[in-house]
């Protein structure tokens, strides 16, 4: 059939087989009800059991719908097994580039921080993990807001932290349809003065924008003297975000 | 990544997204989210749409999950949808093999007859639209218990109607496991002493079994001189049910 998917029509009848045997069913039940060859089923499980609406009986034998099927609207990640992902690229960017590293999430309109790496010199530094920083005024935001489908993260009141924080909505909207288009986000002096930031997104599965991770310094370090953002480090954060996304699949 | 389904990563992107958006998403919302061309989200949801998993909204620009997603172990298909796309192939198969001719579908350990083309004699025949027949003794029963997967429909108690119906549960799984290998079912003076029947399961989205249609008929007919099934009435049933299915899928 023109213009569909036959692999989605398939996982789709295989969510309705499990959805109608609540004491699961093998991957022969399932290959001999559509008619597909095991290694065909098997694919499909294997993909439905990552992206979390597919959970194994503890024989391995039986596949069922995931309790949490039921909640697809809650984010499928453990913020700790991003944070646990993160942890050794984040660690290597810092090192590389000489700045702060942070790895966020949006949650209810906020960046909330859930890794920290200090920029690698003797200052003294706070750790800010868990702690929040407002989407629109930091490129780790950014870098979430743009891809948030449903606006229902986007904050209400755009607060202004300097003069050059975005508190225009109409501006905002443009410089996340920025972000879309060069797949990363930055920011200068808009959430403190002196400060720039850059951030990518961190892509899960099916292209699910599940955080992002930023470096953030002091203008001088983060701009080239243009002021424009150095391309050097960008090309870094970008390597980190993917870097990070490929473990966060093939763990999944 | 090896051996998992890309589109189906998507798809599941997709449907979270939505779970997410009370308001629904557009095309361009979800593209933007996950990264995705126009094109391929498009495919995407008009997949979904045609599983039954999405809705589009009066205007057709905002897609939300379908009420029927909640509810996904019950069967996608209204019999009265299987009995419209099924009748005009129904009756050419009548009249092609002048034998009575039925389309059935599972419900709850009964075949139900959804449609019922009278033998083209000027026979007195009963209407059967609405009656149950035993899915153990009959083509048009087999034809959808082999594809049972959760098996919740397989009779507990096998009743003998003739000598030779099937009442020992190892040879009917014998006989349902001979039905899939070769995609069509037969029976013979199961039900009724001198009657014989041929049918074929008629496959919705993704393989999964909707109902069967098959023909019945007196054993000199429906079988040759060796008392098999004739290969050529055999041929004329599995292509009206791929006729119908493929109906089903277009109009999907």
């Amino acid at each position: 059939m023109p213009g569909t998917v036959q692999s989605i029509e398939r996982a789709a009848a295989v969510l309705r087989l499990l959805a109608a045997a609540p004491d699961g069913l093998g991957v022969a039940d399932l290959g001999n009800a559509l008619g597909l060859a095991k290694t065909t089923v098997h694919g499909i499980l294997r993909t439905l059991h990552q992206v979390g609406f597919v959970e194994q009986d503890h024989t391995g034998a039986h596949y069922h719908l995931s309790d949490a099927f039921g909640r697809l609207g809650e984010s499928y990640l453990d913020p700790n097994e991003l944070r646990s992902r993160a942890i050794n690229w984040a660690d290597s960017l810092a090192s590389r580039s000489g700045e702060v590293v942070r790895v966020g999430r949006l949650v209810e309109g906020k960046v909330v921080v859930v890794h920290h790496v200090f920029r690698p010199d003797d200052s003294d530094q706070d750790l800010d993990v868990g702690t929040t920083l407002p989407p629109h005024a930091t490129a780790l935001g950014k870098a979430v807001l743009a891809y948030d489908a449903s606006g229902a993260s986007r904050p209400h009141k755009l607060e202004a932290f300097t003069t050059r924080t975005i508190i225009d909505p109409a501006r905002l909207a443009e410089e996340l349809a920025a972000v879309r288009a060069r797949g990363w986000a930055s920011e200068f002096e808009e959430y403190t003065v002196e400060l720039a930031s850059i951030a990518a997104p961190i892509r899960g599965l099916g292209g699910l924008v599940v955080g992002a991770v930023g470096l953030a310094g002091r203008v001088e370090r983060i701009c080239d003297s243009r002021l424009r953002h150095r391309a050097d480090l960008v090309t870094m954060v970008r390597a980190t975000a993917d870097a990070i996304a490929r473990d966060l699949r093939e763990d999944a």
